[in-house]
């Protein structure tokens, strides 16, 4: 069972991530819970480059091209690994932050963007992915309150970039209906959580 | 103008790559000279991650992304900017070594990697590429004579894979004979360096 959360930063997808994973432990399922960029070690060097405020010269091509990258030694040393243990992979972004950010955001298009990322991953996608929709003012505004979170490269995108990225998370999950369910990452944290995990529990009774 | 220089490692195109800049500067052309991967800062970032000795686990796949990544940064930052300025640009190692050692050599398909690699480059592709064809065989033995060389990971590869490599050139530059030239590497340096030129000159005259 592969699982992917998506959505725009401040979503709040990471702290459910790790409320599902808690959850699913202590109904006495293997996890694992990850993210991307990064997760292994080449994957994080990849990651630091991508990150690094000095690399304003970065192009948008070489970034979808790093970001694939990332995602398959990331895929090839803990997600398939972890498959083979018969864990239920959680992770923390995935393929659709690709199609959602470059291929939408920075206009380089989704179907482009899928070809590299078909080359990186063999074309293997979650069982499910769930996607944290907001609006991108909102998660702005909880990205701020958060002091802990350090703002990166990133971040710095416009706002008219967030909303396109928006957008096309929602093309994609009206494209691939089976695949990415929506929740309202608006509401509280316990109502989300719980949309979450009802989702969740579907796809796990529809399995056994 | 842009002409890459290719072949598999020993083969002496850096050396001749240099003579060449060398001949055309003399001759009043402005030359820009690069290499991959590499040339621009983030493209050399990129470049550490794909020769560091303690990446042992790096995926075939990931290696491919990391090239086509760092191909596109050095054509962005490198060489399109030389060709705004009207230079010739002469590169050592362009698109052909992806299909030749990934594509061919890693056994990951010459076709698959080419589309990553159109991703990459926009399929902005040289006037004309030298091939500097030899046996792996007497490369290897050239470069163990080179003691300022330093052996890297991608050295460590087998026979086999360079004897597969080379093949896989040979098929390129007999599907694109136009643009690919085959010279003859196993000849004395000033041959080699003589046979270059007069192919160089050949399209130059061409364009001319």
């Amino acid at each position: 069972m592969f699982i992917s959360f998506e959505g725009i930063d401040g979503s709040g997808k990471s702290t459910i991530a790790k409320l599902v994973d808690e959850k699913l432990k202590s109904e006495g399922y293997e996890t694992v819970l990850t993210r991307e960029p990064g997760g292994v070690k080449i994957a994080e060097d990849i990651r630091a480059i991508i990150l690094d405020k000095n690399n304003v010269n970065l192009d948008d091509h070489t970034e979808a091209l790093l970001f694939a990258a990332a995602r398959r030694q990331h895929l090839k040393e803990k997600i398939i690994p972890a498959f083979k243990e018969n864990k239920i992979v959680l992770t923390d972004r995935y393929i659709d932050s690709s199609l959602a950010y470059q291929g939408g955001g920075k206009k380089l298009g989704v179907d482009e963007v899928y070809k590299i990322n078909i080359f990186a991953t063999d074309n293997l996608l979650p069982n499910l992915t769930i996607l944290f929709d907001m609006d991108p003012i909102e998660a702005l505004k909880r990205i701020d309150k958060n002091k802990n979170r350090e703002v990166n490269r990133l971040d710095l995108e416009t706002m008219s970039f967030y909303k396109t990225v928006r957008q096309t998370f929602l093309d994609l999950a009206n494209k691939y209906p089976n695949r990415i369910k929506v929740v309202d990452a608006s509401k509280n944290i316990e109502e989300v959580f719980n949309d979450t995990m009802k989702l969740i529990e579907e796809k796990l009774n529809e399995r056994e």
